[in-house]
């Protein structure tokens, strides 16, 4: 199903980390959607962002993990799109709580300011930690409308 | 000038760190736009993270900090306008960085998530650190477009 896919994508200052995220999804026997970039070339992270977006608009994928040097830019880029809640994490912590309050669908991540293990965690935590629900779906229903 | 007034809100989660970082920019001069909440009780994270972006839009605020439990929240929330460039940070490195590569006009903090100590190094930071332009500014262009 392809809602059990998870999609990665990075700018440049995220391909080993991603790489690393890749592989441990697969060897946890997840279905994987590898959005690029490739290499060290230099892109821009908004179109990235985009990539992931139209993956989850058009149901190739269900979640996803983004990342760019720091994920301030993927994720600003990445929460433009009304469906996505895009969550911008610093630890575990963070990670458990950006899935029981605010339903995140996508996990972002900052290539060059977070340590493998610490990475590792945070995934784990993503696909691992249900929704609360309650008072916390009428503030999601209330981020679901496009804005200008 | 309004542009030089920066405005605060958040939710019930941050109403304590909003008061500190209300008072350290009254100290060093700043005017202060105070967009609540006021209070323990409970509101909605993306009615605040409104009232931030039309403070902005209407000139009444160039800058802002938004603040809730995590800042996940009212970042998504923040991020969905366009014009709105809002770096949840997690220390002074990264709020150094959303201004050099990102210039972000928002600055996201969790009140339940750090320090008074670290979110006073960060507001200094993001006040204080000019924007690198170059680069940079393409990938900011990319994402001053509205999404649906």
């Amino acid at each position: 199903m392809s809602s059990d896919v998870i999609a990665l994508a990075s700018d440049h200052g995220g391909v080993e980390l991603k790489s690393l995220l890749k592989q441990e999804l697969l060897q946890a026997g997840h279905g994987v959607l590898d959005l690029g970039t490739e290499g060290s070339a230099s892109v821009d992270y908004p179109d990235f962002a985009e990539a992931m977006a139209e993956a989850i608009r058009q149901g190739a994928a269900g979640r996803g993990v983004l990342i760019c040097g720091t994920g301030i830019g993927i994720s600003i880029a990445a929460n433009r799109y009304p469906f996505i809640r895009a969550a911008l994490v610093a630890d575990v912590t963070t990670a458990r709580l950006s899935r029981q309050h605010n339903d995140a669908n996508v996990l972002v991540l900052g290539g060059r300011t977070m340590g493998a293990e610490v990475a590792r965690d945070c995934l784990k935590a993503f696909l691992e930690t249900p929704f609360e629900g309650g008072r916390h779906q009428r503030r999601i229903d209330k981020m679901g409308l496009a804005r200008t």
